[in-house]
């Protein structure tokens, strides 16, 4: 079967950088399925793209090796990392973009990328994604050993993780990331009020607004109306009937989020 | 024969709904061909969705399963439907997306996917391409017979379809598209005059502005003049050689188009 | 095994001609592997078009078809043409877009797309991407040989070339492309400063400004002050660590580089 690898980068799609990476991959395993999950991260923001991988990663078959490349730091002191949990495969750099998938899912043994056998000669000090990255994945994507790749490490997390609310209190979170509706998606995830279950009993504040938590779909919401509602994903989210939260607020990635329990 | 489905969505590429939706797809069917017509519909855009996906779903080979999810109404009454016809399979919300198409290709069964069984467990109220959608395309893909997803229904039309100008008449249309370049795309279509042959017999208006109708390539119009020619869809457009009839002229999608006889 | 196709053009991501020449490409041949290089070239930038194109392309492995479409002379009397290197096959207009990819790898055999035996009937005048070259790519992909699309061509330079700067004394070049993060790449190769070792020696002017060239790295650089560095492509580039070089020294596509060897 056509192993499948999933690339994540803040590339963009103007450039030959993700073309190239395609053709690294391609040229060490003709068979691999390769499927873009985004190029348009903000460019350098790792905290964005852990959420989306961390959003998408698990629908993919067991298997899956998931490159990642959000690299601000690329050629200075971050380690290259390759990773198995019990299901997928990671590859990126060692910079906090798998702290969310990872707490979903964590790595049975992650690997350091020091071996120079498995890289293009000569890698450059400013494309790993392409020198240092694509071939860890291919490589592992064709049955190599991840300890092949260089020494184990231990995995440390970087970047704030999950909120949960869970009960009676009260938690404070922050928006993480606008989507292409302008939902203001947060960090914080409400378990028990998931698929059609509303928020009723809830109050959701933004800074400068309590935000209205009537309605379980788009549709029920009256219009240009902010609305908190649990998103596809689990995480609370602020959106607008067909409109745009970000625009109608005016806040955005980093905007604090009070949720508690209505008296 | 690994078979072709294609993609039209209005998701953006910044998020993780599009991969989210490949995942689904490949985890129920792995050797599945997938293939992106656009997902920059703009967002809610029932009437563009339609119009992109109408203009390239004819030139996909025999088989293919065509995937739409321009979904405003997603989680309320609107049904969702799987249709097959001579030599394609559509599945997606039952708004409109698909008039188009099917005024080309008339569906020879269509049913409302009811049939819990080939949807994701818990399907969430915001999200049916990724519960709902997804799954029913790989379940058909892999020989699922339409029955199986959900009762038969009829289909309606529900949005405006095609004018055509076939004589000495008069036919009113409307700019449905922009494009890329900045073309105004109509929903009038002129037979007979496709290919090399020109538009000098005929005048076509705007609402403020008479357009010019001599070329019948890019090439051959003069700099900085709007002219109208019949693109390579069939449909009357508006254009500026090397610049953009939208910024030009300042009309848009749902701009009045007017096409007669020269006396 | 499944051959490559890279699409590179100028259609954007929003409209239905990338679809299209897809679904034209997997109609003749439904085992082909599609790799989009990019398609969000500015609209009829052929210079812009083939720098991409010439940065990936020889990544890929030997025996890939490289499809470019950026063609702003479509229908006029520009020719269509088809290439064969030592490793490569290029399908497209023949307008200078493969100019710079020819100046790395030679063709041996250039010819004119003339027969209309491999076209779809009828071709458009404005949409030579799907009618001419998506068809004689596919054909080619199936082992059509080169000669059976037209007669033989010369192929003949349009575009200016690539500088190389070499040893003491002074070049003058261009920006040919801002990337996604604002970098600003010239056409001047530097080849005894690639990887790790810097430019110290030498001074580097924009018009209004001269360049910073201590760093290799962009971690190594100072916030906020342009320097200038060799890419991952070889070229030298101007860049701002963790800002856009485009938006602070306000240069762009067309604007002058000077390089001398410091005294």
């Amino acid at each position: 079967m056509r192993r499948i690898v999933t690339l994540l980068t803040d590339f963009g799609t103007r450039d030959h950088y993700v073309a190239t990476l395609k053709a690294v991959l391609l040229t060490i395993n003709p068979a691999l399925n390769l499927v873009d999950i985004t190029h348009d991260i903000a460019p350098q923001n790792i905290q964005e793209g852990g959420f989306v991988l961390a959003s998408s990663f698990q629908f993919f078959p067991a298997g899956t090796l998931h490159l990642a490349v959000v690299d601000p730091g690329v050629g200075g002191e971050r380690q290259g990392l390759a990773a198995a949990t019990e299901r997928h495969i990671f590859v990126g750099p060692d910079n906090g973009i798998f702290d969310r998938a990872f707490a979903l899912d964590p790595p049975r043994l992650v690997v350091s990328l020091q071996s120079r056998e498995y890289q293009l000669s000569q890698p450059s000090a400013t494309f790993h994604g392409r020198d240092i990255f694509a071939p860890a994945t291919a490589h592992l994507s064709l049955g190599l050993p991840l300890e092949r790749l260089g020494p184990s490490i231990r995995y440390r997390m970087i970047r704030p993780g999950r909120v949960v609310f869970s009960d009676q209190g009260e938690v404070h979170g922050e928006i993480i990331h606008i989507d292409r509706f302008g939902n203001l998606i947060s960090n914080i995830e409400i378990p028990f009020a998931r698929g059609r279950e509303g928020l009723q009993d809830l109050q959701v504040h933004l800074p400068t607004l309590q935000v209205f938590t009537g309605p379980s779909t788009y549709e029920e919401a009256p219009p240009s109306r902010p609305f908190a509602l649990i998103g596809s994903t689990g995480h609370l989210e602020v959106a607008v009937r067909n409109g745009s939260a970000h625009e109608l607020t005016g806040h955005g990635v980093g905007s604090s989020v009070v949720v508690r329990r209505r008296r």
